[in-house]
């Protein structure tokens, strides 16, 4: 039977026609494919039934043939409730499938494997918890997607501890993987060592927080992070755990004003707040400062006026150099970490890939080309193969 | 970067070499594939981030969008926890994979609908209920498959309840359309009235439920339902609500002996159970009768000898006549209620189906073809077409 027919939907005068990104949509971006034609009653008999009961039976009495003979292992469900779909917040379930479809191809055309869209109709988090769960053995890994902080923290970290299989809330640490990357290669177009740098990080969301952490990871000890009230300090009140973490853990001199401040003398802007920056407060940090500002599609420094202060600037826009791009990290993150069989993405495997994808730009880096294209083939193969070894050394797996 | 990879579980002597079914499976039957490429930063700003916002946006603000801009509504979600596999038994989710994926190719190959495997971790009836309902924003229908009696019933009746796109179980439902088609053409090939026929069902499972439900549903009204412990009756106690409910409706003779007792002049013998029958009872039939032995792969009655007493005899074998199959039926109804745009499988939808299968046989009806051959690819389109009209004509759309 043929596949997709007209829908009804499509109106005489189209009001989507004049938009590429609505026909590139059109009766949905995946599909699911047999990887053997089925021609003949022989082709079904072995399929189907009764060949694939000697199948079922052998995976019944040696559960590790599933890893041959089955295509879980290298399924990747993609879930998300839909409450912070890129920047436009919580739209719900079914209007984020376009972004979870978008990064099944991504997952295929990078990584190669295969991933299924899961949207979910709850946002609780004892629900969402016992719901991925309860699918898990469908699955070789769990990227989580869009899911608002912060209760994107505590599903990951109770997933985590439930499931050995892969894990990964992409918004926060897909994120932090090429920021790192970034950042490694922008310190070494000013001349200077990652670890002495003084970074701003505006915004305390699933990016923010990652962002942080995997900077720390890296040695950078001098790290503020500012949420819409200003700098997180110790006298701040009623603080999330995740918040109080970050007290406990960043802005060393207890500076207790606003993020514009505490960017006087600073050598790193990332903004992962949206809103607008002023040209003052920029122009107020330290000389050969590195600017990332990675709201999406409006940057919260335009790159224009950046660029008259720093040294180095990064977005998140395609039409800009340095795109800061998760698709650098995931399809080869979780690639390499099935690959190696590995049953949970350690920090150091994190830590790993950022050094991979910057590792990509090598010699070449400069100014305009501190992270690779997204397009660059060689960045999941380059991240898969580090991440692979990295559980295989720390023996994170099965 | 490349698919698959040998996953070091290949053996230098490979054991399974012997087996073709093992080689049809390696690396799993089914995969993901984006249905446009993805070959520069214009393709990925489209399908992916910023162009992909738009679409999301749209969808947001008409949730109907959907059903035109994402694959979601043509997705069926093949669920299972493993607890009633073939004639396996309780082998548990993993080794029930290769099974939901053979399905998810059979949507494909004879529905043009894609299908994803749903394996449960769970056997609880509360929490896989609730857990299909989570995930079902991401599915246009739910085929649950291979769920053990009777906690089948009673995850169906709650699903149906809770969702507004179609539920079935196949082993019940798929069976019994399949059932009923042959049956209608067994009738004609002996010069009987359906409604005439006095029927035997051996087995109160998921499949005998249904097909005794269906059965009653096409007007045959003389129809008596054994267990193990024999025909069900008014005088036996402690009976699930599900069997309680045949004696209401069944046996109207009030008999209660064995099944083999039943057979004596009974037209039809349907077994679902498994073990054998006697030729002694199959010989106390009445003339003409007729046996379908749906046990796979050794049938209740050896076909041979059911050949001598009974005027048409079918099997669940693909190498015999008269295959009771139920890849004839799910790829047709569930095409048929999605392009629909149904909200639910009703009693009438299944009717439908079952007489469409049975009209493809047509004029051409002889006593080893009462259905057609699992292959012929005029079924899953009749059965679409006629399961689609009977949803608009009762207005089960939305």
């Amino acid at each position: 039977m043929d596949g997709n027919q007209g829908s009804g939907l499509v109106e005489t005068a189209d009001r989507f026609a004049d938009d590429p990104a609505f026909a590139v949509h059109e009766g949905g971006k995946i599909s699911v494919t047999p990887t053997r034609s089925i021609d003949s009653i022989a082709d079904l008999a072995l399929t189907y039934t009764p060949g694939v009961a000697r199948v079922s039976s052998a995976i019944a009495a040696e559960p590790e043939l599933a890893h041959r003979f089955t295509w879980a292992p290298r399924v990747v469900a993609v879930v998300s409730d839909g409450t912070a779909v890129l920047g436009l917040g919580n739209i719900g379930p079914v209007a984020s499938l376009p972004v979870m479809e978008g990064k099944a191809c991504l997952f295929k055309e990078f990584g190669g494997l295969d991933a299924v869209p899961i949207v979910l109709s709850s946002t609780d988090v004892d629900t969402i918890v016992e719901t991925v769960a309860a699918i898990a053995p469908s699955f070789g890994g769990i990227n989580l997607e869009d899911i608002s902080a912060p209760r994107c923290f505590e599903i990951e970290a109770r997933l985590r501890e439930r499931l050995s299989i892969p894990v990964m809330h992409d918004d926060q640490h897909g994120t932090a993987i090429v920021v790192l990357a970034a950042l490694r290669n922008a310190a070494k177009v000013v001349g200077r060592e990652l670890g002495d740098l003084r970074v701003v990080v505006a915004g305390a969301g699933a990016a923010g927080v990652a962002c942080t952490k995997i900077l720390l990871g890296a040695g950078i000890g001098d790290i503020s992070v500012a949420d819409s009230q200003g700098v997180l300090h110790a006298g701040r009140e009623g603080l999330t755990p995740t918040k109080q973490w970050l007290v406990e853990n960043t802005n060393r001199s207890g500076y207790a004003g606003t993020m514009i401040g505490a960017l006087e003398g600073a050598d790193v802007y990332l903004g992962l707040s949206g809103g607008s920056v002023p040209e003052s407060a920029i122009a107020s940090m330290a000389p050969n400062c590195i600017v990332f500002s990675l709201a999406n599609p409006t940057p919260e420094v335009a790159p224009e006026m950046a660029a008259r202060y720093a040294a180095v600037v990064a977005t998140g826009r395609s039409d800009l150099p340095n795109q800061i791009n998760n698709v650098l990290a995931f399809p080869g993150i979780f690639r390499g970490a099935i690959d190696a069989g590995a049953t949970a993405i350690t920090e150091e495997m994190k830590l790993a890939a950022a050094t991979a994808i910057a590792d990509v730009v090598g010699d070449e880096v400069r100014a305009d080309y501190v992270v690779p294209s997204p397009m660059d083939d060689r960045v999941a193969r380059a991240v898969a193969a580090a991440v692979a070894t990295c559980a295989r050394e720390q023996g994170v797996i099965r």
